[in-house]
C-alpha cells in the first residue's frame, strides 16, 4: 500500500482554469495521458455560447445550452472538477478566493472575457451585455417586460421608447439577437396583445464600422444587411454610439429613445494577463508565444478568448468557439509531447469557416471558397449547431424547441424570472 | 360607429385576480359569454405547481411547466391580460400598486397561497419553501451547492452537515422533494464527484404528525413511509421543529446539523382576506359562501388556496389543483347563470382522486375506493400529469425528460444559476 502513494505523488499536475469551449477540450484531449487534472471553473456548468442569444430571445431554454462541467467529466476518474473562483497565480500555485490554493505542474488559463464598454462602464446598466446564463434571463427579461410594460402604456411616446429595442454593434451576436428579436415581434407576440402591435415595434442595429458581419465577405454582408432589413430591422452603419443611459442612446449627434438597449460591441478579456502580470493588449488579451506559453511562464499556458494570437498571415485567430477548441487540443497535445520529452511544433490556426443565423431560414456561411446564403445556409447552421451541443437528449430538445419555432412561431421560453410585476419595474 | 360604442361599454366587466388553476379555468369557461375579461397576475406565466418540486431537484426546466398567461389567452380577443401587481380592492375596482384601478362587476380572487412558518418567518431564509419558480430555482441552487461545497470541505463535521438535506412537512410536496433529492444523491451525482460520496447523503423528512401523507388511507401512507425508507430517506414522525437556523433543525429537543432546509409543512393565503376586510381563518383563507361569494360582496368570488370551503361531508376542500379548477368552472358557470337572470346552485366539490409520486416507479393512487401504489400508480401518476400539461410540445419534452432520469439516471437542470461560485456561497 505504502508504495502506491509516491507514484500517485509523481503524476504531472495539470490545472486547467476555466471549462468553456478551450479549456473542455484540453481536458478531453488529455484522455489517457500521465496526469492528474483539476478543472477549475467559477460555474458549475459548460455553456454553449453560441446558442446564447437565443436564450435571451426566449427560444432555448437555459438547460438546453448548458451541461454539468462535472457530469461531462464523470468517466475520467483523474479530472477533479473544482467549482471555485480563481483569485490570482503565484509561483506554480492557483490561489482560490477562499484561501484555498491548487499546485501545478502546467496551468492552463481558458479564462475567456467579458462585453466591455470601451471605457464606459457607467453605460452597462442601461446597455447590458451576453455572456452568461444570468446574462441570457436578464435581457430576456427586459425584452419580455418591456413589451408587458407597452400594453399597459397610455402615453404614445413612452409607448414607443418601450417598443424600441437597439442592439449595439452588429457581428454574429448583435445580427442574431436583432433577427430574433424582429422575429419576436413580428411572429410570435402579435396575438397575444391587445393594446398595443407588436409589428410596429422598432428594432434598431447599430454598428460603428461600414457594414453589418464584417468578419464575412463584402456580398454575405450585402446579403445579411438586405435580410435583416427585410424582417424589419433598421440598421445604422458608421455610427458610433456616444451615449448609453435609461431613456436610450446617443449616436453620431441623434438621440433615440429606447428602453431597452442591449451591447455586443466589444469584449474585455479576464484577468488572467493581471494575475500574471504579463504583457497584454488593450482589450485585456494576453501575449502568447508561439506555443501559446506566456512569455516568461514556460508552465502556463493561455488560450481562448483571453489571449491575442496571430494566424499564419498575421490575422488575429478570431474569438469563436472552434478556435478556442483547436488551442485545447493543441495544448493537450503540447503537454503530452512535453511529457514524452519532445518539443512541440508552433500552434497553427486552422479557420474552419464562419457562420451566423440572420432569421428564420436565413443565414451565412462561408466555409474558404465556399459560401452559402438563405435557406440553404440556415439549414447547414442549424445541423452543424445540433451537431455540436453534446449529448443526444439536448440534440433533440434542442431540435423540438426549433421545429415549435418555424412551424409555428411559438417560442417555449418566455418566461420573466427572477421578480414579480412589482420588482422588475 | 358611434352606435357600437355604446354597446362593448355594456359588456359585463368580469376582473380576475390570478392566473393559477383556478383563475385560469375561469377564463377558459367563461368563453363566449357576453363579458369581457381582464385577467391580472404579477406573473407573466401560468405554473404547473404539481411538478415545481421536480424543477427544484434539476429534474425539469422551468419553461417546461410555465407558460405566458396572455399566450394561452391569445384567441380570446375579449381577454385582456395584465401584468400588474393588485393592491387592493374598493367598491368594484381593484387597485394595482402603480396607481391604476381597474373598474369591475364582477371580480374573481384566485390569488393562492405562499408557505407559511406558523408565526416564525424567521426562519425563511434558512428552510424556504416551494411556490414559485424563483423558489425552485432557488432550492436547486441550493440544494447543488451544498454537494459542491461538500466536495471541497476537509472537516469531517462539516462535511456531514452539508450532506444532511432535511424536509420539513410530509405532505405530497416534503414527500416527493424528500424522494427525489435522494434519488438525485443515490443514482444521479455518484460518479461526478471525487472527493465525497454522495449514496452517503442524508435525506431527513421530519412530519409533526404520525404519519407520512395524512390525506391518503392509512394503508398508503404506510407503503409510502417504506417506499421513502427504501430508497434511503430517514423519517422522523410525530416531531415538530422547533428551530430552523443556518446550522440546521431542532425537533423534539435533538439537534440536526444540516446545511440544506426545505419548508414544506405549511401555507398562508394571499392576503385577499385583508384586501376586503373579511372574515378569514388562521391561515389567511377568506370565508366564503356557499356560491363562493365572499359575504356582503356578492359580485366577489374567490377561489382556490386563498379561500376555505368545506364539501359535502363538512371536511375542507383541499388545495389541490383539481380542486380550484373545479371552483374556477363553478363560478364562470355562475356568473354566466346570474347574467341570464338565474341563481345558481351552490358549490359542490367531488374529490377526483389524490396521487403522490414518491420515486422512480413509486406513487401511490387515491381514486374513491380504488387505491394503487407501486409501479402501476407511478404509470397513472406519469400519463395524468402529462395529460394536465398545457401543449403538445411540453408533453414532448417532459416525457423525454423523465425518459432520461428513467433509462440513464440523468437529470438534464443541473445548473447553478443566479451566481457563481463567489456569490452562492
Amino acid at each position: 500500500m505504502t508504495t502506491e502513494q509516491p507514484r500517485t505523488e509523481r503524476l504531472h499536475r495539470v490545472v486547467i482554469v476555466g471549462a468553456g469551449f478551450g479549456g473542455l477540450e484540453t481536458a478531453h484531449r488529455l484522455a489517457g495521458a500521465p496526469v492528474s487534472i483539476t478543472l477549475v471553473d467559477r460555474r458549475n456548468h459548460h455553456l454553449f455560447q453560441p446558442l446564447l442569444y437565443q436564450v435571451a430571445t426566449a427560444s432555448l431554454a437555459t438547460s438546453e445550452i448548458a451541461w454539468p462541467i462535472r457530469y461531462l467529466l464523470r468517466d475520467r476518474a483523474e479530472v477533479t472538477t473544482l467549482f471555485a473562483t480563481v483569485s490570482g497565480v503565484d509561483a506554480h500555485r492557483v490561489l482560490l478566493d477562499d484561501g484555498d490554493a491548487l499546485p501545478y505542474d502546467t496551468l492552463v488559463l481558458a479564462t475567456g472575457a467579458r462585453h466591455a464598454y470601451f471605457g464606459h462602464d457607467e453605460w452597462e446598466p442601461f446597455a447590458p451585455g451576453l455572456k452568461t446564463l444570468e446574462d441570457a434571463t436578464t435581457l430576456r427579461r427586459r425584452i419580455l417586460v418591456a413589451f408587458e410594460r407597452a400594453e399597459r402604456e397610455t402615453d404614445p411616446q413612452r409607448r414607443a421608447a418601450l417598443l424600441t429595442f437597439v442592439i449595439v454593434g452588429a457581428g454574429p451576436t448583435g445580427v442574431e439577437l436583432a433577427g430574433t428579436i424582429a422575429e419576436l415581434a413580428q411572429d410570435t407576440l402579435p396575438p397575444d396583445f391587445r393594446n398595443i402591435d407588436t409589428h410596429k415595434a422598432r428594432v434598431v442595429l447599430i454598428e460603428a464600422g461600414p457594414r453589418v458581419l464584417a468578419g464575412f465577405t463584402d456580398d454575405l454582408s450585402a446579403y445579411a444587411q438586405r435580410a435583416l432589413e427585410s424582417i424589419g430591422v433598421e440598421l445604422v452603419l458608421g455610427q458610433a454610439v456616444t451615449e448609453c443611459s435609461a431613456d436610450g442612446v446617443v449616436y453620431g449627434g441623434h438621440s433615440l429613445q429606447a428602453k431597452t438597449l442591449i451591447w455586443a460591441a466589444g469584449v474585455r478579456a479576464s484577468p488572467a494577463a493581471e494575475w500574471l502580470n504579463a504583457a497584454s493588449d488593450r482589450a485585456g488579451r494576453l501575449q502568447v508565444q508561439s506555443d501559446l506559453t506566456v512569455s516568461g511562464h514556460p508552465d502556463i499556458f493561455a488560450i481562448g478568448d483571453t489571449v491575442i494570437v496571430a494566424d499564419a498571415d498575421g490575422k488575429p485567430v478570431p474569438g469563436i468557439a472552434p478556435a478556442a477548441k483547436q488551442q485545447g487540443r493543441y495544448v493537450a497535445n503540447c503537454i503530452k509531447a512535453r511529457l514524452r520529452g519532445e518539443t512541440p511544433a508552433p500552434f497553427r490556426y486552422r479557420h474552419a469557416g464562419s457562420l451566423a443565423q440572420i432569421g428564420k431560414r436565413k443565414a451565412v456561411i462561408e466555409f474558404g471558397s465556399i459560401k452559402l446564403r438563405g435557406t440553404i445556409a440556415w439549414w447547414i447552421w442549424g445541423i452543424a449547431h445540433i451537431y455540436f451541443l453534446i449529448g443526444v437528449r439536448n440534440r433533440i430538445s434542442v431540435a423540438i424547441s426549433w421545429l415549435w419555432i418555424h412551424a409555428r412561431d411559438q417560442r417555449a421560453a418566455r418566461l420573466i424570472t427572477q421578480g414579480s410585476s412589482k420588482v422588475v419595474r
